[in-house]
């Protein structure tokens, strides 16, 4: 039987942030470790490329000259400035992908998700939130990385990125990784039957034959 | 640790609908029976009680003139006449469900997916498909119980119905009733994490201690 419903699909973008300590990377990793076909962006960084990263893989490693060209032809779903250096997340990559059917993830902070909106609306938006906020400040102190300064800098910057979860299509609650992980994998199940993401469903059904 | 995303969902129709022969029936009766939380709509018949039928369980049974003066006072999610009975959703049943936080579950035909459409588009709809029309026509043969007149109509009907598939959130395919099981489950789960069906979000994860 030609199992027409698992080769049509258009794929998609999942836009995965929240709050600095909410343990993106960490449900990130275990996400990418559960399902194999899961394809994860990749950044284009101005820094120097560090022993044992590979240009394409760890990062797209470019020059300011050409980082900044690509800037100006609009070649980035989003991009920023941090430490001096640019990073930005490429739009060929993602969308190549994206055409082929695949789910590509994409971590990033909620400035940059929103980044993404304005370029790329069709994506789907998961914001990670703290079960509360004394857990994320723990969370945030247990990394033992940061000043007091530091961690309350992040505190304030985590409330105003909730003011964004509006703006996201679902959220998903990180009191354990397993739990976190679950939950995205249901989102990105059911996003592959979305029938938005899909032509031809009724000429598929006809399979040409019954027409 | 208070889980408050446990707590504060809004619940929601999900409406299950498909051609004739699809396998509607069976896929509803083992979701049931896999997702012990969720609620089944009940209709409202004029239909006599059968032995055996408990009103309020099976169905709830109306006199004519109730269930006319229930459609006059637009207290249907959808109603239809079958072979001389009036069958019908009650609004009431399926909201206090979805106010009260439960997932309830409706199965229906094409037509009365579309009439729900109407009053209550906050409900997600979802499309039982056929891997292809061939198959369809197998398992109504199947049954045994219908002439061949009747499986033409069934066919044609079919071909109409598919054409609504734009008009849902989801579809699905049945091609064992396990898979489908598991992709409504997805949906479920998925539509759960929802921030559109949450109020709040900010402050709960701020849990009034911290503003």
């Amino acid at each position: 039987m030609k199992r027409w419903w698992l080769e049509m699909s258009k794929g998609f973008l999942l836009v995965l942030s929240g709050p600095s300590g909410v343990g993106k990377g960490t449900v990130c990793e275990a996400l990418l470790k559960k399902r194999k076909d899961l394809v994860l962006s990749i950044s284009a960084t101005t820094r120097y490329k560090r022993l044992g990263e590979i240009d394409g893989e760890s990062y797209f490693f470019y020059t300011e000259e050409d980082f900044g060209r690509m800037v100006e032809n609009g070649e980035f779903l989003e991009h920023a400035t941090v430490h001096e250096h640019k990073y930005g997340t490429p739009k060929k990559f993602v969308m190549d992908n994206v055409k082929k059917g695949e789910v590509v993830i994409l971590e990033i902070d909620v400035q940059g998700a929103m980044q993404v909106k304005k370029e790329f609306d069709e994506a789907v938006f998961v914001m990670l939130l703290p079960p509360n906020m004394m857990e994320l400040r723990n969370r945030i102190e247990n990394r033992q990385t940061e000043s007091e300064a530091d961690i309350n800098l992040r505190m304030k910057n985590a409330l105003k990125e909730l003011d964004f979860v509006t703006d996201y299509d679902y959220f998903v609650v990180n009191e354990t990784v397993d739990k976190a992980v679950s939950d995205i994998d249901a989102i990105i199940e059911a996003e592959k039957h979305r029938v938005k993401r899909f032509k031809y469903v009724k000429e598929k059904v006809l399979g040409g034959k019954y027409v």
